[in-house]
């Protein structure tokens, strides 16, 4: 059901399914909606690696999935889930962890 | 500062600055930001039209917005803003008024 673009892909918003933050933005193909669902850990098409792509694979960070939600379009998911430890790369709680402001960039504060 | 993609867009999500419900995901290209900066107010670049497009032009849903976040790899924003009104063309408050159930989908409860 879900509508991709020309290359196979749909932008996924991962949000913690219980304090509302958004954790990352990242996307996904068929084959990872797939693997989502069938695991219940979030899955994504790494777009520079062309290959699926389980995060916290080599980290341990895995994303627990509890809800997957479709825009009206059916071409976006947020995807709702509990983290296991901190969602960026970067060891950040979410990978939006600045504010754009002027022309800086400067952290969020906590209340975000 | 923002990486856009070969298409010279990034994803923006949408996201309620009090309730933190999560309302649209759309793209902008360097236009679409600037003008969102300039005027306070959502833009987005329209893929389907190839043109810039100011959130509730026709409808009046406009969405105010408070602040910009910026991820990791500053590929993807996160608009946090107060919308006039539903947000989703359909009515709904939210674009993501569904959740994948099987192989269905179901409306989402209040809840959410």
């Amino acid at each position: 059901m879900p509508k991709f673009d020309a290359a196979g892909l749909l932008s996924a918003v991962v949000q913690h399914a219980e304090s509302g933050e958004i954790l990352m933005l990242a996307f996904m193909d068929s084959e990872a909606i797939e693997k989502t669902r069938e695991t219940g850990l979030a899955h994504f098409h790494s777009r520079s690696r062309g290959t699926l792509w389980l995060k916290g694979e080599t980290s341990g960070n895995v994303l627990r999935v509890k809800k997957i939600l479709v825009d009206c379009d059916q071409d976006a998911l947020v995807i709702k889930a509990l983290p296991d430890g901190p969602t960026c790369h970067t060891g950040a709680r979410s990978c939006f962890y600045r504010v754009l402001d002027g022309d800086s960039l400067t952290p969020v504060g906590e209340d975000l």
